[in-house]
């Protein structure tokens, strides 16, 4: 099951013209999603005609429409077994590798059940194991450690003093928290499980910022995750079940960043290629990927005054751009006021943007040191999707059906249009799973779960948010 | 061939979600296109990321990529075999229908050769049959007489003299120029063909505008020449052709009007049912149904102002609508200066808006009457679309990938991801047609093509445009 969250079809079309343009291809190159498009879901949840990413992935991981914020709960707040704890309870294996923290929406509906998707906190210790239904999941890679560590401690996010990696430790969690300790963990020895790989505090960088001997790509985390969770399906005889999100993509298009969205979407193709190739070599695998939503209101166009526009749009102007702008807004912010203008105007728009032709203002506009973080990653963006001619309407989501790929055994069942709940009921009948004796199980013993998220849930999430994007 | 000009992706969620509101129907109402989605068309041009109608069109009937304005010629400007001359070679019989005129981008390249989409003159008397391959349509219906009449002669957009009417009889054609001359046109008489109806002056009326007893709809129009091509070709022991266009799907999307648009696009569903069942009744036949190319970069959601915006669109607001901009924009600019402000506010945004939040600024704006019809019509679309959440980045066209939908034998051929290209392929292969041979017979006699498009046609397509908007 893989998620490219955030991605609506004109990211597609995006991507693949960018790619195109940037290896100097035909027009007619496609991309290794092209060639497995088998439909479109829709995305609607049960309280909004625009989903949210908590709402999208619990039709995926429950196969039911629920509110937006729900994670792993029906529409009346009741827990719903998933398609992971349903393959647990056949005696697969199962996975979790994402880019956002592991806490965080699309990951936490597989894995986790709470009224609200700010409660990570909660969501930590039920992905580790301990809710009523035990520890369903033999493998965790991607960010988020900072809901992890007790509150007391540097770098924490948590609401509690509860010290989830030292719990996760004693249930058996084998735990990897660096790049070199990801590069040693053999991808063929099973008895590593249940592993818990977290690459960064909170989300995991941009793939336009990555720096490779921080952070593994998704395309690693989820090469290793695949030979792991087969070498232990083997070994016993068994199936496994993996859930790989791209999360986000979804990020740069809210921040309507149109070089951070494409280099993870280029991330994200890259990681779909690695895993067609495995489940070629295994032809009782399917391999599903779709998103939850589109997110920004990303047009391939648009018109920049009352002058009727021109027809083109320009991926150089993406294509020049070296970081993203979330990275270049926390550098401008911290950077020395009286030299910040010059800054701003020689490094950042001319060298890291590529932008020759900004005007004074630009620069004396994101240097005012009253300016919000968002307000200098807004202009930043602005000024580059102007210049390449692309649209978006929106820092939030927007209610486009989108694409839906398959690749595997099955994948026909796929084809055409098909609600978001379809990919569910698609999982648990592959894999003969029963979700609703999960959800009998979940229900006697609902008082697991918290109540409404207090302030301090809110606070936490928007804490991590904020140091992510402050690079603290 | 069905063509939604200017439908992409967000506008058949957007007209399926539109519909389970006005109609009180679940979540998982699909529309008449949904049940029969098959992949996804790319648009590019030979000259742009972002095609336009024509070169959109000739990838379809000439199954190559041709520059922005392109009808029926290749990028070198030569003239390329359409699938409709080739099946009029094979002795099929051929039609084309459309709400647009019938010299406009769409039908033309299937049924002319012309350097420039604007030289209208010249598409029309090629249409009749005054070209090197003769008369190679056999039924149109749509819009555009004002292209067919002389110059001098009232309401005519030609830039010569010619009485391409008269022309038309000479050679044989059946004139139908009004509802009722539509409605005693015998559906089921062959010897009626080749019969050219013309019901309006430029572009025929938006669904939302339209007078039954003025008008045929786009559905009555297909079902007619349906079985008149039908019975000919039933007659003859042939095959026939046949192009309907849902032509100002797109238009509606250029002027950023959600009501027009969703309006036009329900009587373009009404049309797909319509053509399924003729297919479902006729094994040996195929229906394929594809966009050229989004417009308007339209999204549903959008951010009205700094605030984070809510995750919502309402289509309560669009069913409220009750006629299109460009009606409510020449209305008011007709209308008695001194009582024009009381009328915008009274009238036009309450009553047939449905809007009763307005500000005053809005009424006086609009009714000031130095405002272009553009600027009136912007702005009556703008109130409606920021209440119902709907986002434009654009009023011409964007690039992304657009929805294909297939019905019927051989359709399974069509899934996946494909070139807007593949879907002349599809149809040249499907009727076992030789394109080449055309393009060969038509290179040799090639001085039947004008030359570039003169000051006149430019301004004659402009001036088409106008009265259409003037409804003078």
């Amino acid at each position: 099951m893989m998620v490219s969250d955030g991605f609506g079809p004109a990211s597609e079309t995006f991507a693949r013209s960018y790619h195109q343009y940037v290896h100097g291809l035909p027009y007619n190159y496609t991309t290794p999603l092209d060639a497995i498009h088998v439909g479109a879901s829709r995305t609607r949840s049960s309280s909004s005609l625009v989903t949210d990413s908590a709402a999208g992935a619990t039709a995926f991981s429950c196969a039911l429409k629920s509110y937006n914020a729900a994670i792993g709960v029906d529409p009346d707040g009741h827990p719903c077994g998933t398609v992971l704890e349903a393959a647990k309870a056949r005696k697969m294996y199962t996975g979790l590798v994402a880019t956002s923290r592991i806490t965080h929406a699309t990951p936490a509906a597989f894995s986790a059940h709470v009224p609200h998707r700010d409660q990570e906190s909660a969501i930590a210790v039920q992905q580790i194991g301990d809710y009523p239904l035990g520890r369903t999941v033999d493998l965790m890679f991607g960010g988020g450690a900072c809901f992890f560590k007790p509150k007391s401690s540097q770098n924490s996010c948590r609401t509690d003093e509860r010290d989830v990696l030292a719990d996760a430790r004693r249930l058996g969690w084998s735990l990897v928290q660096s790049r070199s300790e990801f590069d040693t963990l053999p991808a063929d020895d099973a008895t590593k499980l249940p592993v818990l790989g977290l690459f960064a505090r909170s989300h995991m960088s941009y793939t336009i910022d990555r720096e490779p001997t921080k952070e593994p790509s998704l395309r690693e985390m989820a090469e290793k995750a695949l030979s792991l969770l087969q070498t232990a399906a083997d070994r016993d005889d068994q199936g496994f079940f993996l859930m790989i999100e791209g999360s986000r993509i979804d990020m740069a298009a809210h921040s309507n960043d149109p070089a951070a969205h494409v280099h993870d979407i280029e991330a994200y193709h890259e990681t779909i290629a690695a895993v067609r190739s495995f489940v070629d070599a295994h032809p009782d695998t399917v391999m599903v990927s779709v998103s939850d939503h589109e997110t920004g209101g990303f047009t391939l166009g648009r018109q920049n005054g009352p002058e009727y526009p021109e027809y083109i749009w320009h991926p150089s102007v993406i294509h020049r751009v070296q970081n993203s702008t979330e990275k270049l807004a926390a550098t401008i912010a911290t950077y020395d006021q009286t030299k910040r203008e010059a800054f701003v105007r020689d490094l950042v728009i001319k060298k890291w943007l590529g932008i020759q032709d900004a005007g004074r203002s630009d620069a004396a506009y994101i240097a005012n040191p009253k300016r919000t973080l968002n307000e200098i990653s807004d202009r930043l963006a602005d000024l580059v999707s102007t210049r390449a001619m692309v649209g978006w309407t929106t820092h939030g989501h927007s209610g486009v059906d989108v694409n839906l790929y398959a690749h595997g055994a099955e994948a026909e069942q796929l084809r055409g249009n098909h609600e978001n709940t379809d990919i569910g009921d698609f999982i648990a009948r592959f894999l003969g799973l029963d979700l609703n004796s999960i959800t009998q199980t979940l229900t006697k013993n609902s008082t697991f779960m918290p109540a409404k998220p207090s302030k301090d849930d809110h606070q936490a999430s928007t804490m991590a948010d904020v140091m992510d994007f402050k690079h603290m």
